[in-house]
């Protein structure tokens, strides 16, 4: 008998900053497994930073690392021209500030997930994902990296030896070459709620998923990024949760090395 | 028999920032026991703190954090009105941010010193200097917490249970009180270097110090603060590390907690 | 036979960055007749100061500067020992970027009215004031400048040519010597929204306050300063700018300098 | 008889930051015509451009806003995703701001030249052009627009309305197509200092260049790009000031627009 699976559902959390707040985390964490804190980067700042530890730690869930590129002003959303050696530094930087973050209050890191532009463009550039993967590794060996699924940063990871976590979306289409539908693409996003939830549970269930073009292919489930903005974020996470608990689904971080 | 004194020469480095450059940080180590290293918020990015890093391994020299103020423009040496919490979050934050940099390559840090206004304010403030010193105790309470001697921060360091050391300045005269002379006034400096080498040697050997209103007070002298800038900085790094040698002063840094 | 007075309704705007977003500007700008715009440097960027500047063009209000310290993460609210030149240069710089952004959108603008810290620090401090005041009258001597009623500012501006106009607060008490009653004070603010409009009244009509301590000292009132955070803003703009016309007294831009 | 050619000599300026200071900017003016004066976003700050715009009115040099990206850290080298609107209102904004300093001092602005990755972009981003072209074209027509000969700056600039200056490199090899040998290239700069006086000659009396490939091609030169940094950029500066003069080219900066 094949034993129930288990999924990670994360959520990127700490983007307010200063005087500005983004999103809903307090109410959202009840739902999740693990947090992607923002590391002052893109957004969140070291009063938020902590804030944002304090919460994941009273809800018990996995606080991870979110390191994002120098650009508040553009959240981190605008690729930038860096070099593998400026990609090392900027998440040994922020992974190490973040990690003290944590220490200050009793808590321990668990995962590194790249965000926003970082994230894609470590997807797809195998240098800038090698350089990701060693900056984890050098700093701290047990962490669990977190990537797209399939992706050259999931790769990179297993290459130098980390444990990586493949993620995949509930509300984004797939291609048959298992990349996500670009965004400004018609199709990209599954807006019903229903076929979101059926998309995941065939992805941690079965292993699979159905291209917009009607492929079925293999695909990687170990964690579901839900998103944290939107009207309609906070219900579809209660919704999304319960469809995979009454679906056996063990809800649950990815184990760290030891 | 007393036994020979022992003191440790500490300068601020890695406060290059992009593409500009500041200092003389490579040809200045050879002369001195510790480093205290920028940490993106008044100077430092994460390439200078990584290229500094590695200059202290090679020269064998303690990697200390520098934690400022976030003021880049004003390179930290400008007061700010901040809180208690503030001061504990930016100082949390920038020893992590090191904390890994100096892990990724192989090193480990041996002390915090704050920053220019930092410096000042936790001097004199002993709310700040409080936060201060738990943001170190509460992360790496192994490290030794360096500050003005006699001043509210090695207090508030003593107090929580960590390791202090009492800086010294070679080229600043004292005032009755134990504090240095505002640089605003005309006797702030010594700016002879055989008397900044007497004072120094006083201060080391004798523990005490003249003022410039004459009285010979008692100091605590665990470490001396070079100036990297200047013209004659190298310079004068290297008279006062023969002339502390050539009067049996050992010069080591000070030893951090197990 | 007495004119009707007239009196200016001011408010802070523009005070959204990147992907954050703060107040409720549309919604407030039709009960104002003046707003302030965030110029970068506290709070707003050059796309938020764009829409701001389209929004009161829309409403037809006058298009002010406010000019903040360097200080995103603390919203420009936090004291900064700066300079006289840096308050100089800094009021510049900003003053001509709203500037260009207005005139690229075909508005000019009508005041300058500092933010936070720095109207605070410039309400007391003369060096500071004199500035302040010197950057406009070098840049644009026929704005007109908005200060604390009584402050350093107001009579910085008024010594060296400009028009001011005196600003005061519905919602806040006055002191004796005709400053406000600090924030941590626990009788600082007003909280009803009919005490607050009474008092309005009192300085428009009658000219006067009445202070804590229950003297009525006579003040200046130019400009109202509403705040557009908070939850009854929004109806307490309305509230006022209604009461305010019932009792007969314009409502309209203190005029700039020919 | 041909009249004698006029020329331009510009050269990037202003590009300290606060504590850090870079170039060489007051020895170098005597041989230049125009300055590029940094904006605050790449290099430059409020006081820094201060002390640019009084040294340029000194030496009696066109004054130029030098917009760049927002990447203080990366010099505004590295390219970025930005949107149009984004390139208008960064340049709208620097704009505006370099524009009050130089009032403020009672100068005028001369020209426009985007920065570093900015510059590059525009030479062959139709779009970004276009949008920097528009910027100055909204805030103050009168400017030239300085872009690299024959791209598409220049052309958005041109199609505008705007007086432009095609911008020739002393030291750099040109391709086929008229653009620069990419600097990853070996033969990417000229290292002779003859043989970039001769090439600049060549481009400014002639109306050609030859390419790495060996074929002459025709080229615009209204203006010389010289560097600042390096060993010899003052040398050089002299030395081609000097050559120019001696072939009977006058130096003068472009006419800018009544």
């Amino acid at each position: 008998m094949t034993p129930s699976p288990t999924v990670d559902l994360n959520c990127d959390m700490g983007e307010s900053f200063g005087a500005w707040t983004l999103g809903n985390d307090a109410a959202l964490m009840p739902y999740l497994t693990s947090a992607n804190i923002a590391c002052g980067f893109h957004a969140g700042d070291p009063a938020v930073m902590r804030q944002t530890v304090c919460l994941a730690l009273q809800h018990n869930i996995a606080i991870g690392v979110h390191p994002g590129l120098p650009d508040l002003a553009g959240f981190g959303r605008r690729n930038m021209d860096i070099s593998a050696d400026e990609a090392f530094e900027m998440v040994v930087y922020q992974l190490g500030a973040l990690g003290a973050v944590a220490r200050a209050e009793g808590g321990v890191l668990h995962h590194v997930k790249p965000h926003g532009a970082l994230y894609n463009m470590a997807a797809t550039n195998a240098a800038l994902a090698q350089a990701i993967a060693e900056a984890v590794y050098k700093v701290q060996p047990e962490l669990v990296l977190y990537g797209l699924a399939g992706s050259e940063l999931t790769k990179a990871g297993e290459k130098i030896g980390l444990r990586t976590a493949h993620e995949v979306f509930a509300d984004r289409t797939y291609q048959a070459n298992g990349t996500l539908t670009p965004r400004r693409q018609p199709d990209a996003l599954i807006t019903s709620a229903d076929a979101a939830i059926a998309q995941v549970l065939r992805m941690v269930q079965g292993g699979w998923v159905r291209t917009q073009q009607g492929q079925e292919i293999a695909i990687k489930a170990d964690t579901i990024c839900l998103h944290g903005d939107g009207a309609h974020a906070l219900e579809f996470a209660q919704q999304l949760s319960q469809a995979l608990r009454e679906a056996g689904v063990k809800l649950a971080r990815p184990a760290a090395a030891k």
